[in-house]
Order: structure tokens, then C-alpha cells, then sequence
């Protein structure tokens, strides 16, 4: 996925304030999903972020084309653990692995098996 | 309302991003709410922003403490409209004409006496 | 320019935070910048919001992909006011003119020929 | 550090969008700064998030009232690790060691004494 930096992704240290690379990785979780036509939110069942491990690596700056590498390292029976890597101009300056809970009916639950080979099939995105 | 200026309000300008006071305007409306044990949301009605006009007159840097002062200048049958002003260090920096459309299941709709009651009781804020 | 509506721009009303079409606004207007390798921002000048009249229309949920259509509306030797429009499913749910005045060094200034020449080759975009 | 839930921070699942807790946490460690007229920002010396371990635990509704403690975890020459625990009316809904690192002209240096000598004397926040 290709984020392009604008104003508001940035701080007064000029450069990519670092909670947004958060923000990023869900965009490409997120579009996935959409790009799919698997819904990725439902008001009964849908993911939650319970654990990020991430490492700030390097910056970007207003204008800066950013793109995001994801793939699935692991899929239990609730929950799915995501490295998501960002790359400014071919170097990495983002790294983290995510974990997301499925949640049906605001309760952590097994995921459907829709679910399941949805995420056994994209491996990388 | 008192809010400070964090790195996230801020962009790569070095001041605060235009679209942030607008969100500022919100957090006062819903504070006022809050603090009288008004629900300012809820599924069934809420406010919705219908129209905003604003003057973006001066800045904020990091770490400014800014205050909000907000009026309500106008209440119809389904909506009202509020002057809220922002001021840097006794300086006006930004105000908005903003109104607000009563929302009862999606629909535009007359509010409820309690609503109004309460508007005409706050009028400054 | 098209844009994703993801988990981060809605709010809990279930649709597009309000303040955020004022985002997607900055983010067409600094991509045309962008596209056409004109910096639309240096330390030393650049372009602020100073006024912006707007009117929600209509909503937009998760997924939604939006289109906005911006026009220059009126070039003058200091600052530039633009209508902007954003569309979902061809849809009207925004529109504003939001005028953006030029800055050197901190203080409203006549904007460049570069500058006043190329707002007036785009005219929509 | 107390931070009232807006609308701004919640998204279509009805709760605190996941990446806004690291944004609280940014709030708490400027804030600590700011009251004790320490610069946290200036653009030659600052610091920088190298490294985030959060655990999202529970969850946050509009309207809650939520708080912030912050305890320095260990100090180093060039960097210091913050433990962050956000609760919800009492109950604990995040945590994360944060680890940020100091950043002169934007290579990573060892702070000066003035710096260190204020992460020890501050331990919780």
C-alpha cells in the first residue's frame, strides 16, 4: 500500500508524527480487507489491536510516498499476528508487529472459518 | 475551555494545523454537555455539524495553552448555531460561526424540550 | 482525488468526523502542489488557511471512497480562494471555499509568478 | 494526567481508536516538560520515540474520563524508557514502555546533565 505524507501527518519536528505510522498500518489492514469485499468491521464481529511491538527506524517528511509491506506471521483461533514494515524511498523506517483479537459481540471469540481462510490466503499485502 | 497544544496539533509548519481548532470547537460543545450530565450523543439523536464558518486570524505553537469561549448566538426548532472564539495568551486567534442540526435517527428533527431548555440555559460557555 | 474513508476518520457516531473533510480538502490541494513538483511548502513561504465557508451535506461510513473536485475560484496578488467539493457514490456530501493566503516568513505576502502562473494553469483539479 | 474522551478519538466501533492511547502517552511526557519549563521540543535538541510495547487491554467510550501515569524506567546516555498505563474509571485499559530517545540536530546524542538530571528527579508522573 502507498501512503503519500500530507500536513496533517506531520509535527512541528517536521517530520511524520510517530502515533500515525500506527495509523498506517490499519489503512493497509484495513484496505485488504475492503479490496476483498470482506468486511472488516461489523457491528457484531470485527478485529481489535490487543499488543504492538513496533520500531521507529527512520523518518518521513511532508510529501514523502511512503509504502507499507504487511504479512501474516501467525493465525490462532481468536487472534492474527501482522508484521507491517514502512519503507521511505526503498529504507525501512518502520517496522512492528500487530496483533488483532477477533471480537464478537465485544467479547474475544473464535474467528469465523470465512475468516480464517481469508487470512491463510493473503500472506502477504 | 483551556486546551493545551501538543505535538499532534501541531504540522510541519510548526503551528497548529488549520483543521485541529475546528476539532477544539467540538470538544467545548461536548464539554458543555458533559459536565451537565447532558448526553451529547447518543444512537438514536445527536448533534451533527451542518455548517461552519471560519476565520483563521492568528497561531499556536507547542505547548500554548489556548482558551475557547463559545456562545450560543441562535436557537430554531431543529437547530443552533454557536459563535466560538479561540485566544492565544488574551490574543483572538481563530472564530467560527458553527451550526449544529438535531439528529434523531439520521433524520434532521425538532429537538426535545429538555435540548432547548438547556441551550437557552447556557448561552456562554 | 480519491480517498478511503478508514476506522481512523469516523467517529462514534458511526460516519466521517466532520472536521476531517477539512483534512481531505488540505490533502487535494497539497497534492496538486505535489504532482506538479511545486513545493507547497519551504520554510520560507508558503500558503495558510484563512477563511473557510463550509456545508455538510451528507455523510460517508467506513470504506466509503470519496471524490473531491476542487476549482480556483479567484486568484489575487496575495491569497487564492478555492471551492471544493466532496462527492460519495456521486453524491454531494461537502462543499467549501476555503481561502488560502501566501506567507513569507511568517507574513502575509504577494505570492511569486511561479506561484500566481500555476494556480492559474490548474484551474480544476 | 487526566484527558477527557472526545469524538475526535473514538471511531465506528464506538471506542478509542487504538493508535489515539499513544498519542495520550506523547500528552503525558510533553506535559511533565511543559509544567516544569523544560523545553520538550526545540530544533536543534529534542527527543524521539525509538520504541513502543503497548498492550491494549480495555477499552474507552466517548465521554470517559480517563488517567495517565507515567513512571521512567530506566535512564540511559542517550535515550530513557517510560512505563505509560492509561485506566478507566479505575480499571487499567493500556500500558506500554516507550522508549524515546534524544536527537541533537537530528543525529541521536547523549543528553546534556540539565535533561538527565530532570528524568531522575521526576520517576512518576
Amino acid at each position: 500500500m502507498i501512503i503519500r505524507v500530507y500536513y496533517e501527518d506531520t509535527d512541528a519536528a517536521g517530520i511524520v508524527y510517530h502515533a500515525n505510522y500506527i495509523r498506517y498500518c490499519e489503512r493497509a489492514r484495513s484496505e485488504v480487507f475492503f479490496q476483498n469485499n470482506i468486511a472488516s468491521f461489523d457491528p457484531n464481529s470485527h478485529f481489535v489491536v490487543t499488543k504492538i511491538e513496533a520500531n521507529f527506524i527512520g523518518t518521513a517528511t511532508l510529501g514523502d510516498i511512503l509504502e507499507i509491506k504487511s504479512k501474516v506471521l501467525e493465525i490462532k483461533k481468536a487472534s492474527t499476528t501482522i508484521l507491517q514494515e514502512i519503507f521511505n524511498d526503498g529504507k525501512k523506517i518502520f517496522d512492528a508487529k500487530i496483533r488483532v483479537a477477533f471480537v464478537v459481540d465485544k467479547k474475544p471469540s473464535k474467528m469465523d472459518e470465512k475468516t480464517i481462510n481469508f487470512l491463510s490466503s493473503i500472506k502477504e499485502f
